[in-house]
This record gives structure tokens, sequence and C-alpha cells, in this order.
């Protein structure tokens, strides 16, 4: 049970006792015993595995109690501060962990509790603005250090695996724009358009008008001022308004990496708004991070990065459209895309470490890794899913025959 | 309101009242005023309509009054007794009344009520066995007057509209198969396998063992003795039992148009005899007829048709996969492919009419056209889907990296 003890004692922390190895061992016993060994605080390693991958590091005794209680959210807190370490590749480690976890989150009775009594952030129309601020605040500058050129931090469509992320992105916006069948001169909205890429792409490829939507004013503000230094302002109207606030009638809408920010109790309301904007024509694409089946949020995510996120089963998604009687056409699933996307952001990001250091603190930056490192084992270990759902009006007849025009190079 | 009256009286009904005439303008409006002619059975029409594209004769007032309180199931047992006539077109006339028929069935409480209450025929073991005993008793040679070659009884894919029902058959199970991307030497299981097609072509094309189940013996009968003509005898096993008697481990598992038939109070059954019987690289597709919303029933389709029958939702559907953690990777909707193959089994019948008036009388005929042209035209105007859904175990990695395999030539 007990490994090679080492003399790495962290000053100031109780000796290990008996009842701390015996609750990690249970800890790991939960996790599905993952090939990883754990060192605490006396840099004693307990259940070691033969075939470990990397070692995580417990600094103190209230770290190890608080991983027991509420492992999510204490793991990534402990690890931002640096009251746990990783040995070894971090993203790696986690895909170790996730690769072996039961996906069927079967938590305890006091981890359900303590999730229900967390802070839930409210999408109401001030609180979804609150939530979008805590998360895009951080600025443009930030962003622009390990995203693409068109800033677009929603996952890529890789038409093979080795093709680099900025392509991937280009290649993400045309799949999008064939899925939905754009014609020059036709009207699209967009419902939460980040730094405005899609709307300027569709703008520029395929002759068509769009209102883009966003409520982050930076965003807003970036996308302008490069839709205009494009040529492109008689063509793309960027609003700073909610997606409640959509006015107008358009031939498609689209939202790419909004659904996730809207919040389960707000789909009908969505799909009410996107009823009320279609044509009988029209067609809807819906681009969400998802699961293989409801299940409440990661508090760390939830708290520390996206507060307000909710993230569906597919399930659970055709509440935006089945209410309103849209016919889904094509759902694709493209989970292993965002693994590779959230690499390539990791990797940008780790490349861009001296710039970031100057601009924030460690435990920004180690937060910030977790979240980048944790997202894409999860989407490589099936604990999130990437669905592109698309839609339209149950009678539109005008649709292509097949989705081989998708794949026509 | 009311047209030129013309001579033409019903023997023994009684005069035409204002009261007649209200009553189907009533009717008419609710259901969207369709470019249809009716005629009473005094020869009279009433509501006539500029764009007519056919006239739909009433025979007498028992009819008229039964369509207000039950308009799908009285409507379909006039039709087949030949007290309701079509002049022109049937499915040009079906197609013009549905595409006008408001989508969300919002039914008045009485006819909730009597579809409550309607002889709902339990899909229980023994239950399923005589449901599907009363579709498909009518006999191997009846079927094979209309369906193609392979007797494949499901929606085909089309690579384009203009291809023959034939080939479109042969497109659909190569379709189905590489979705499944099938490897020499996998074992598949088939739930509910019809006249034997698709394992059939699986083991011929894809090198595979198959695993067949179907309750209908005759139906079983034939696929043995076919498999043993084509010297396939080794490699497809036809079993005459339930999908949820299914044992053993499996590759694949797919299921093609079996689902309308399982009810949904058995989904989460049959999710569990997947989850039981795929391995953990295994994956499965699920072939079924689905509505844009959930919806009951038509009665006439329910009792006269297809007893024990319901058509889905997506988000229904999902109940199969999603409690088992099964990650979703593809939906695709091939509604209009069946109403052209149902078009097409349409064309065929009618050209077979010789030899099946041999063999069922003139209800039975004016039930199935009914039936195949109600359906096709159902397809056409957004009232049925055809979903393909593709899934697998989250944690199968082991997939291809995009779509575009499908669609090589």
């Amino acid at each position: 049970m007990t490994g090679s003890g080492s003399s790495v004692f962290s000053p100031g922390e109780p000796r290990v006792t008996g009842s701390d190895r015996h609750l990690l061992c249970r800890l790991l016993d939960s996790l599905g015993k993952p090939p990883v060994r754990v060192a605490l605080w006396s840099g004693e390693v307990v259940c070691d595995s033969p075939d470990a991958v990397a070692t995580v590091r417990i600094r103190d005794r209230r770290t190890l109690w608080g991983l027991l209680v509420n492992p999510n959210l204490v793991f990534g807190d402990a690890y931002a501060a640096g009251r746990i370490e990783v040995d070894g590749d971090l993203l790696t480690c986690l895909e170790a962990i996730f690769e072996v976890m039961p996906l069927q989150t079967d938590s305890a009775w006091y981890t359900r509790l303590i999730h229900r009594v967390a802070h839930h952030r409210a999408n109401t129309l001030t609180g979804s603005r609150a939530n979008i601020h805590q998360h895009y605040y951080i600025g443009n500058d930030f962003y622009r250090l390990w995203l693409d050129d068109e800033l677009a931090y929603t996952c890529a469509y890789y038409t093979s695996p080795d093709e680099t992320l900025e392509n991937a992105q280009l290649e993400k916006m045309r799949h999008v724009c064939r899925k939905l069948q754009l014609k020059p001169g036709e009207r699209v909205v967009e419902a939460g358009c980040g730094w405005g890429a899609l709307a300027r792409y569709m703008a520029r490829h395929y002759g068509v008008k769009v209102r883009a939507y966003n409520i982050s004013e930076q965003q807003i503000r970036y996308a302008r001022e490069r839709a205009k230094a494009e040529g492109l302002e008689d063509s793309v109207e960027y609003i700073e308004d909610d997606y409640r606030n959509i006015t107008g009638h358009y031939d498609a809408f689209v939202s790419i990496g909004m659904l996730e920010h809207v919040g389960s109790e707000n789909y009908q309301t969505l799909g009410r708004v996107v009823d009320g904007c279609l044509t009988r024509n029209g067609r809807g694409l819906i681009h969400s991070v998802g699961r293989s089946r409801p299940e409440p949020m990661g508090d760390w995510i939830e708290n520390r990065i996206f507060p307000g996120s909710y993230v569906p089963a597919l399930s659970e998604m055709l509440q935006v459209v089945e209410p309103w009687g849209f016919s889904v056409l094509d759902v694709e699933n493209l989970r292993l895309h965002y693994a590779l996307t959230l690499l390539h952001w990791l990797e940008r990001f780790d490349a861009a470490r001296d710039q970031i250091s100057g601009m924030y603190d460690d435990r920004f930056i180690r937060a910030w890794r977790l979240y980048l490192a944790g997202c894409s084992a999860s989407f490589a270990t099936g604990w999130l899913q990437l669905f592109q759902v698309l839609f339209a009006h149950p009678r539109n007849n005008n649709l292509p025959w097949t989705r081989a025009h998708l794949y026509m190079t």
C-alpha cells in the first residue's frame, strides 16, 4: 500500500497518518484506480501503480480531505494554488485518470448536496452579461496569444488530424456554411458571435448579409474594427445584445458555442427566438459541447471557468428545436476534433508562456492550463461530446438530396 | 360556400342539410383549407376550391359526421370501404391535404379521449408476436409483388432521385455498413431482420458473421432458404426470437425499421439489450421512422396497419442510447428518401394490381393503397421523418476522423 518515502516534507504539515493513507486509497478506488502515482506532503507515495504515467503531489492534509468531499472543485482550486502538483505531462496525467473514471457519476449524497447549494449564476439578461464578462473580460490581447488568427474560440474541424489549427478553423466555418447551404444574398443571423470570425467568413465567401449578436462589448468592438478593416462593414452588422433580443427574419440561424452559456432553463426561449426569426425555407445550425447523457456540470468548471454554463445531452439540445416542430436534418459529433483543438491551444499557450507570465500570475496560468488540458482530456476520453445539430422547417423540401456535397473538394 | 350540385344522389341517403354543409366547412377549416373539392352524397360540392387538385366524395352522412369525431380513423376506414372516394390521383390529393394541415395536432378533447381509450396492443413478448403477425401474415407472395428483389421493406437510400428502387435498397445497405465501419471477421447482431436482406448483404460484402433476429416465422423461413441458396448459411444465422432474447457479444448492433414496433415503453429495455451485447469498441445503428416532435400515432395506422406501433421524436429515440451512456456519432434524416421509396412501392403495387386483385378483396387493396400513398405524402410534407442514429461506446476512439468515407465512390 505504501511506496518509498522521500524526505520532501511540507514544512508545518502534520505527519501522514494511517487515516490519510486509507482515505487516499479509497479516493483512488472510487476513481477507478488510475495509473498515476500519488505522493503526500511527506513525500510518501501511496497506492503506487506500476504503469504510472505521472506523479500527483498533494501538498497538505486539507487538500487531501477536501478531495474526498468535492474532488472536482478541490482538485481544480488546489492545482491552481500549487497545493496539488503534477510531475509529468498534465494532459497525459488527466487522460489517464479520465480514461478509467466510471463514466456514470454516482457521487456521494454530500457531493450532490454541495453541488446543489453551490452558487449557480442564473442566466437572466443581466446575469448572462456578468457570466460572460467573467470569462471574456480577460481581454482580446490574452486570447490573441494562443488562438488562431481569426480568434475562433470553438471546436475546429480537421479534414485530417495533421491539419494546422489555422486551417481547421477555416474548414470548420466552411463545413458549417455548407451544412447551412448558404446562397448569395441570403440573410443570416448569428447568436453568440465571439470575435466575429464566422460572420466575416460567411459574408466574404458566401455573399450573405449577416447580423451577429454578442453580449461581450470587447469582442464586439474587435469584430467591428476587423470587419471594417477587411471592407466587410456593409455586409456584416455586429450587435451588442442578447440572443433573446434578436429581431428580423432570416434564411439561416447559426450559433457556434453559445448554447453552453444559455442554460437549459432557457432552451425553449432560444427555440422561440429561432422559430420567430427563421423564414419558411430557413435552416438552423447549433454547435455545442454536449454529453452522452444528462449530467450536472463539474463544480470547478462551472464556478471558476464558465459561470452559469451547462453542457447538455443531445436529447436536451433537442428541446431547443423539437417544441417548435423543426425537423432535425443532421447531427455530427466532433468530439475528437475538440480534443485536438484544445491540444493545439494548450501548445500555443505554452509557447506564449513568457508573454502570458508578464500579464498574469501563476495561479491564473495554472488554472488556465488545467482548463485547457482537462477539456482536451475530457473530449479524448468520452466525458464530453461536440454536437453540430442542423435543422429546418419540417416542410422545407429545398434540401440537398444527400450529404455528399459536404465532402466535395 | 356551396358549389354546383349534381344529380349523383346515393340511394337511401337523406337529403344534404345546412348542418351537413356547415360541419364539412368547419372540418375543412380545421384542416387548413386544403385545395381539394369535396362532394357530398347528393353530388353537391361544398367549399369548392379554385385550385383543387382532386375531388373527395363522401358517400353518406355517417361518414361525414364520423370525420368530425375521429377524422384519421374514419377517413381510413371509409376510404377502404369505398364510402369515401377520391377522383384524381390519391397521392397528389393526400399531399395537398397534408401540406396545409397544421403540423401541431391540437386535437379536440374528445379526439384525444378516443385515442386514449382506443385499443392499444401492448408489446409484451406475446403481444409483439401478435402485432407483427397481423401485418406480416399477409405472406411473402404478396410483398414479392411490389418490393425489390431483396424484399427490403424499409426506407431506401437514393444517391440521386432518379435511381431505381433496386439500386437504392442496395445503396441503403452499403450506407449502413459504411456507417458501422464493418470489418471482415467481425460479429454483427441484427434486431428485426425482415426477410434477411441486410444480413446477407453484410456477410457477402463485408465478410462478417451475422445473427439476425425476427419474430415473424414466415420471414425467417424465407430468409433461411435464401441464405442457403446463396451459399451464406455459414455466415448468417437467422433466429426466430424477440430482440429481448438476444444473447452473445458483437462488434456491431443494427436495427432497420424495428423500433417503430418496439413501443416507447420498451426503449430502455432495448437499450439494455444493446448495452449488454456490444463490445467496448462496438458500434450501433438504429434506423426508424420518426417525428419532428413527440406526438401520438394516427389512429388508423395504429389500429389497422401497424398495431402496437409508435413513431418517436428523435429525443425519444435517444432514450434507447443515452441511459447507457452511448455516444451519438451521427444522425441523418432520410425523410425525402422514404417519400420516394413509398412512391416506388405504390407504383409497383399498381402495376401488380391484376395479380393482387386475384388474391385480395377491394377493401384490402384500397386500404393498402391508402397506407402507401398516405405514408409517402406524410414523408413528403414533413409529418414523418426517417432517422438513422449511429452510436458507439463513449470511449471508442477507433472511429473515422470525418464522414467523408461515406461518400467515396
